[in-house]
């Protein structure tokens, strides 16, 4: 098994090692600042302050108020207490049972969106272009008087497209501002664009927001949920009454100080990072596509998260070539690691108009800071002799 | 502030710290082995593989299958997802819309239960003694043909007693091979029972048990939820499907490392701290109950926690006794750290037939297998001067 010093590790979207920084913050948390932040006396107040100073930090990065953020267990649980608490909260009051989201959200969206259909919503999945792009017309043109809740995600987690998340809430404003109708409440996953996008949800214009911490060198099992102040929500875990009611549980104090450690390192070093993933991806998409015969790019070619680099080959099965690449020492993705092993095409591609057969030769590489030249070059050395491998052997010899 | 060295430390059953070898157990999963266990290249079969084997000692200490085991970020989440889990599974299979509970649940059951309520659920809230006890023959009494799920405790975080849990399951499966009725799943809040109760489900006979591993010295935002095999349930956090789509979200993979690795401590040491911890209470109820005149000890005087030692003073705060305490550096609670700051006498001691005023005299001691004699001895020396200011602060002078 190769180490993860020796590994090409390109598989940034699937998780991101916890950065020394991040780490060394958490583990005051641990076993010596361990009190639990609820109680009242001193020592306690260790644990409370490094969760509000953890939650200023946030509000300071997302552009918003400390109490309009909530720390959950991750990204896919952000992203359901964001639908099913909204959602649910929307049809109490009597608003609506309508929810509008896009055909290439992650599962985590689209599984929500189902479930909620079982009890009784209406959901709307609305198509993309080629490249994986939703048209914000098509957003508004599936509203209707009953529509509560939309969901669109930043940036696609399998494709890297960047969704026009402000240009559907500018769309949205406009329709309030007419007084065509009351507000529509506005979703969306970040999860992937942490580190990479502007986060502000104030030029977003966004009323939930959603982050996941091992994204962003971040710890696994901490996430963040941001709430507009005065957005009807329905707590999806209840009991002490911890983060104003919206989440309970006794905080994560360790998980909360490394995601705002992690964000705050994210975004300070989003432009410098970004510029360098963009010039190794562009590196590796030149040379996969200029040296591999059957090879395209898929999602955007500029409106696209600049550590994506997804493919797919013509003719091979994109797990084949994950299983050749590991062999070279090289981690990548099919898709997102939610569906590793699913024998089911990518709805994403699916939904970009490929067909099923074409699908299943998706490659995903997704960058990182800690990546090289010399890393790219040594995937761009290999990658053109396993696919024409795997090609020579589901070729006419495999049917002979 | 005193420092967690000099500090005597009596508020185990709000958190405790992460022991050195569950740190130690997870610290190679937040930088290193840090893949997402999802992803199928070989790096990640090291994470993949803590993931197993972390479930396969839980289910050893738990006498139940791996793939009954699901983890999750706390105790609060495993308790929500039971309830919800079971109880919608349950209405939308037509079987019924009725729970049963007991007046002295954590709030992470309470708070769940109103909320089922609002969804078209009826909750029966079953008394209890004196003791804060309650009566297997209640719970069958509050059962109606609707009854779908229960819920009773098997410890209680305030008080300390230990609820008749076994029993009540002997009851149903005896009303089920009667065939008097299809089978009423059973929930178990062991929050506080790891580390000093048998946690054998076969023996429980619980279809559902809950726990929080920062209740046994392992990491805060880590839990666990056993589900018996067969048992109805929707999931409450959904996505990528992991954990047999029971709860999605990636693993918190230290979490669980450090999770079982806390489990299985607490387990093999459980005879000898509670042994010793039974000790050390024995010692602090005795010097409590002889030296400080009104006062009197909550919960049962027999069958309690080991480690628990709760009380009222007659004519005093336990705010205002937590604050002298904080002060000689000693960290108590008066109730549950969850509504640490609420003005609400515990509903709890409500429960056990106490007025409003003399459930706000409430103290709660729970030490753990670091405390020592000395410790004890210490807050007995300085207990009686507080608790006697404290009332002549309150007495005549007061109101002159």
């Amino acid at each position: 098994m190769p180490s993860p010093e020796s590994l090409v590790y390109f598989d940034h979207a699937a998780t991101t090692p916890v950065h020394a920084q991040v780490l060394e913050a958490m583990l005051p948390y641990f076993s010596r600042s361990y009190a639990n932040p609820n109680s009242i006396y001193r020592f306690a107040q260790e644990a409370r302050k490094a969760v509000d100073d953890a939650r200023c930090t946030i509000a300071d990065v997302l552009n918003c108020r400390p109490n309009e953020v909530i720390f959950t267990s991750g990204g896919t649980e952000s992203i359901n207490a964001a639908l099913r608490g909204a959602a649910f909260a929307s049809m109490r009051a009597g608003v609506g049972n309508h929810i509008v989201t896009t055909q290439v959200e992650h599962h985590a969206v689209l599984h929500t969106c189902q479930m909620l259909e079982n009890l009784g919503f209406d959901v709307s999945y609305v198509p993309v272009d080629r490249y994986g792009m939703v048209d914000p017309a098509d957003i508004e043109g599936a509203l209707t008087e009953k529509t509560v809740l939309i969901s669109v995600m930043l940036a696609n987690n399998e494709i890297g497209t960047i969704e026009p998340v402000a240009e559907i809430a500018h769309l949205l404003r406009r329709r309030d501002a007419s007084g065509r109708r009351r507000s529509i409440l506005f979703h969306t996953d970040a999860v992937q664009a942490a580190g990479a996008l502007d986060l502000d949800v104030k030029r977003l214009d966004v009323d939930l927001l959603s982050l996941s911490s091992h994204k962003f060198y971040g710890p696994k099992g901490s996430g963040v949920l941001y709430i507009r102040r005065g957005t009807p929500f329905n707590a999806q875990i209840t009991g002490g009454g911890q983060e104003r009611n919206r989440r309970s549980g006794t905080e994560n104090v360790p998980g909360i100080v490394g995601t705002a450690v992690a964000l705050r390192r994210a975004e300070e070093h989003r432009a410098a990072n970004s510029a360098y993933c963009r010039h190794l991806r562009d590196r590796l998409i030149r040379g996969v596509l200029s040296t591999i015969p059957g090879s395209h790019l898929t999602g955007h070619p500029e409106r696209r998260l600049p550590n994506n680099a997804s493919f797919v080959f013509d003719g091979v099965e994109g797990e084949s070539i994950l299983l050749g690449l590991d062999f070279q020492g090289v981690a990548a993705s099919s898709g997102s690691a939610c569906s590793s092993g699913s024998l089911e095409p990518s709805h994403v591609l699916l939904a970009t108009g490929l067909t099923a057969a074409a699908a299943s030769g998706a490659l995903r590489f997704s960058l990182g800071p800690d990546n090289t030249e010399q890393e790219v070059d040594y995937v761009l050395s290999v990658l053109p002799d396993i696919v024409q491998q795997l090609r020579s052997m589901s070729g006419p010899r495999a049917t002979a």
